[in-house]
């Protein structure tokens, strides 16, 4: 028997894909299967710390952990998934470097791609809400927060400094409640660091659609959560959600608006892309597994796990979106797909779950455990000690420690460690009477509208004068960009308004290589300037 | 006496800037000075130890110290200094989110920006070589190269992954130095995580213009560092010195072309645009000032100190820029301010210096140190010792030890920790003979012609067809976005070219924004198909 290893392909890197990995490294020689996984990033994030990373109670390098270690003898290929041919049982994966596409055959597949935020249907939130699943979202998020304190304390005007001292979370799971007390726990820490903010209020804001936070938890212990949030300052908004948002405010779908600088969204979750694209039986979008946690129609050569796949236990239980759930799931595929491979008993899923754990920020947490529920400090202890044993390797359970010892010692770090400015073309919405830009302001970007109608308003000596209505199409903002003034005019959203917004720096690179653009906005700036002369000095749209 | 706290301005947040606050809140209290500094970031960089975050050695945040608690009392304003007005004694500050210019009068000026990389004249440095001063230089770098590493391991070609696995350091100073060794550490360290890298030998070279490495140290010591960075496998190249770089080699002036996917440069430095358009005494640039530390014309009123002035001792010597003379001219500079703003006696910059220590790597360095010259792992940890001891804070204290005792015990971070991809629209630089893209490729942007000529080939049954020649102002590459096919021709620059290249996304966000745009690109595919067409069905120019 001297046949080819078979090629098992793992698709996704988080819990299910990792450990599936890791299951089989260990039941497969190397001779049997060659294992190769497919994630976007060259780490694992540990979902249940990522919270941590915003009050920097964790460095941010350990509450991930390099998937080349966890699966030393797995060949990683850190690229995206583009396709998935189940016939022809063929995956395309994006170019590197090389500009090429990767196709990779497979014998046996896993896919476990997870979810992804999506706002499809919720105008502004792609363009203002920032999602917190990876750890790059962690990152933006906390160096997004230090801007903001930084600003607040430059900042002048009380009401614009509560705005930039409001912070607002949307959805009241798991991973909303421990992100917004994160927040707030940094917020009170720092805020002493900030000559102007020591004595100034901050405001922590989390929605949720249904009448408790917490759903995946009794009532007990959610009303208990909430009591304790609300301890600590944060205020709960229930039944409600999320409905649009601009660049200064959060809009609910009561019509409640919350000006903020900050909005953090957790939820809704979709498929991604490659899964939504799949033809192969699905249960609501995911995709349809047999208690082997096979694929249906492909037994013995796709599998799919994590909270892409609809599973449900040999008991007939739905299985929901957890870690400790999708390490079982894990185990079980590796089994099936090491019998699949060289024979041996097959398994069944039957994993009906241990309990619940979520953290309330320092020093408070609640818990369900075998149908003991605990709350409080006790709580807390059991949280950071069943997570800091559950995280894999010894190095990362040693680095954790410290850092939470050290953090009990020193202040949270302060540093932001942004890497490069916003750059490219930008989108931005508009609510109905919402200012794009003031006149006086300096000219930083030329907007082109979408969709919507704006105004164009010129105060002069105390009064306001309407110079003209823009639509799809127009442009504006040109005119500060190609004199270097500051805007001569304000533009108003009569609409609901979506532009393009490109920077300065783009548009002098586009007015340079590209003449077309160029002409566009000097004939336009021309035309503007003319109408403005012809009208009795009237600087028309000289925005 | 009650009259209102002067203000003093410092700008800059580097050694001579945070430790002129420090003193100063020292020596005047709240009611006679009010001090404010100006920096970039919030937080004050630990040069010595910068390039210990490449491998690791070091967490990201650690090497860095919030400006905030390192000078409690000073107002810190996180935005750019755009202008300095002697005259009026007003600067003027970067917009923060309200796009609106801060104007800052003072009665005192501490002018202390340092100095920044500059490539003029070298062309496609801007675009390919990484600059090392900041911490996001080395995020930046250091997750370049774990992206360099992943892509090596998945590349097949083994030319594409000699080049891949080449590293260039432009300057073999202290900076230069320590990044090569830091690099080449790092490198031996993880490649054994990479199934197919294990066995794979790296290439790390130093370019350096001088006839030997570190010309601040005696050559003793230098011929020393040279021969334990060659036995760690670093080649040294001397007498030459990087010319230009395409984003696949470096250019040396010698002629040597050197295949490589990272290119680090440590020189030349220049001043930054506001010192260089300050109309005031100058020294080959820098800001001219006596004894005292204070600018020629504005005694009592303008100090200038660090990098960005050219400072003579009282005994005459010329002052290096060093940290160690930055932290001695903070604390004249800051006696003489406290002098002039409460009376008291002024003093002159006598220090002469107390040695230098420079970095080789792991268990490796070289120092002189009041004339003693010390060599290997004595001097490393001497090295390590002064440094620890220099860092200020207790809490940096301890974790940058508790970093360096667990690098002992676990091996280097793994994780890539980029925040974004890059968007926007790029330059990047050819020599002639370069492909800039191939037929075959996918089409993931649009190239505008800044400069030189390209030519386009097309490669039908193994032979090559020039189909034309494109000069200053045209585009190519538009076809394969707008019909979403790969590449059918390959572009090569027949001179030294400069190009615009404007990313898939911005390009669709701009053909829907901007119609004049999207005609300029759909009447140019139309012309080129239809020539294509008329010319016996050759593809003349589909790329």
């Amino acid at each position: 028997m001297n046949t080819d290893p078979k090629r098992v392909l793992v698709l996704g890197g988080g819990f299910a894909g990792v450990y599936t990995a890791r299951y089989l490294e260990k039941l497969l020689w190397a001779e049997q299967a060659s294992i190769t996984l497919i994630n976007r990033e060259n780490y694992w994030v540990y979902q249940p710390m990522l919270p941590e990373v915003i009050s920097g109670s964790i460095g941010l390098t350990n509450v991930v952990s390099p998937i080349r270690r966890l699966c030393s003898r797995t060949n990683l290929i850190m690229r995206e998934v583009e396709n998935i041919d189940l016939k022809t049982q063929v995956v395309t994966i994006s170019p590197g470097f090389r500009p090429r596409q990767l196709l990779l055959e497979y014998d046996h597949l896993v896919i476990a791609l997870g979810n992804i935020t999506n706002f499809h249907g919720m105008p502004g939130m792609i363009e203002n809400a920032m999602p917190f699943r990876t750890l790059a979202d962690a990152m933006a998020l906390r160096n997004h927060l230090i801007q903001v304190l930084e600003e607040a304390d430059v900042e002048e005007n009380p009401e614009l400094r509560r705005q930039l001292l409001t912070f607002v979370v949307g959805g009241g799971g798991f991973s909303g409640v421990e992100v917004i007390a994160e927040l707030n726990d940094f917020l009170h820490l720092v805020k002493r660091n900030y000559l102007h903010l020591r004595n100034e209020p901050h405001r922590c804001v989390i929605v949720q659609a249904g009448d408790r936070v917490l759903p995946e938890m009794p009532e007990a212990l959610a009303i208990f959560a909430q009591r304790i949030l609300r301890k600590r300052g944060v205020e709960i908004i229930l039944n409600d959600r999320l409905k649009a948002a601009t660049s200064e405010k959060a809009i609910l779908q009561s019509g409640t608006e919350i000006l903020c600088k900050t909005l953090i969204s957790t939820v809704p979750s979709a498929l991604p892309q490659v899964i939504q694209k799949l033809d192969c039986p699905k249960e609501r979008g995911k995709l349809l597994v047999n208690t082997s946690l096979e694929l249906k129609d492909y037994e013995g050569t796709v599998w799919a796990l994590g909270d892409c796949a609809s599973i449900k236990t040999v008991a007939g239980t739905k299985v929901p979106p957890t870690a400790q759930h999708a390490i079982r799931e894990a185990t079980t595929a590796a089994i099936n797909i090491a019998a699949a491979v060289r024979g041996g008993e097959r398994v069944e899923f039957g994993f009906e779950g241990l309990g619940t754990l979520g953290s309330l920020g320092h020093g408070a947490a609640v818990a369900q455990i075998c149908g003991v529920k605990v709350s409080g400090l006790l709580a807390w202890f059991l949280w950071r000690s069943v997570y800091l044993m559950k995280m894999p390797g010894l190095n990362r359970k040693v680095r954790i420690a410290t850092d939470w010892l050290l953090r009990l010692l020193f202040p949270p770090e302060l540093a932001q460690t942004k890497v490069a400015g916003e750059s490219g073309i930008r989108n931005q919405h508009f609510e109905p009477g919402d200012i794009i830009f003031q006149q006086g302001d300096l000219g930083d970007s030329v907007y082109v509208i979408e969709d919507g109608e704006c105004e164009v308003v010129c105060e002069r000596k105390g009064e306001q004068e309407l110079l003209a209505t823009l639509g799809h199409g127009e442009y504006f903002g040109e005119m500060a960009l190609l004199s270097d003034k500051t805007r001569n005019a304000t533009i108003r959203a009569c609409s609901a308004v979506n532009v393009s917004i490109i920077s300065k720096a783009d548009f002098n690179k586009l007015r340079r290589s590209v003449p077309a653009f160029a002409e566009v906005f000097a004939e336009l700036a021309k035309r503007r300037a003319d109408a403005g002369s012809s009208q009795s000095s009237r600087p028309y749209l000289r925005a």
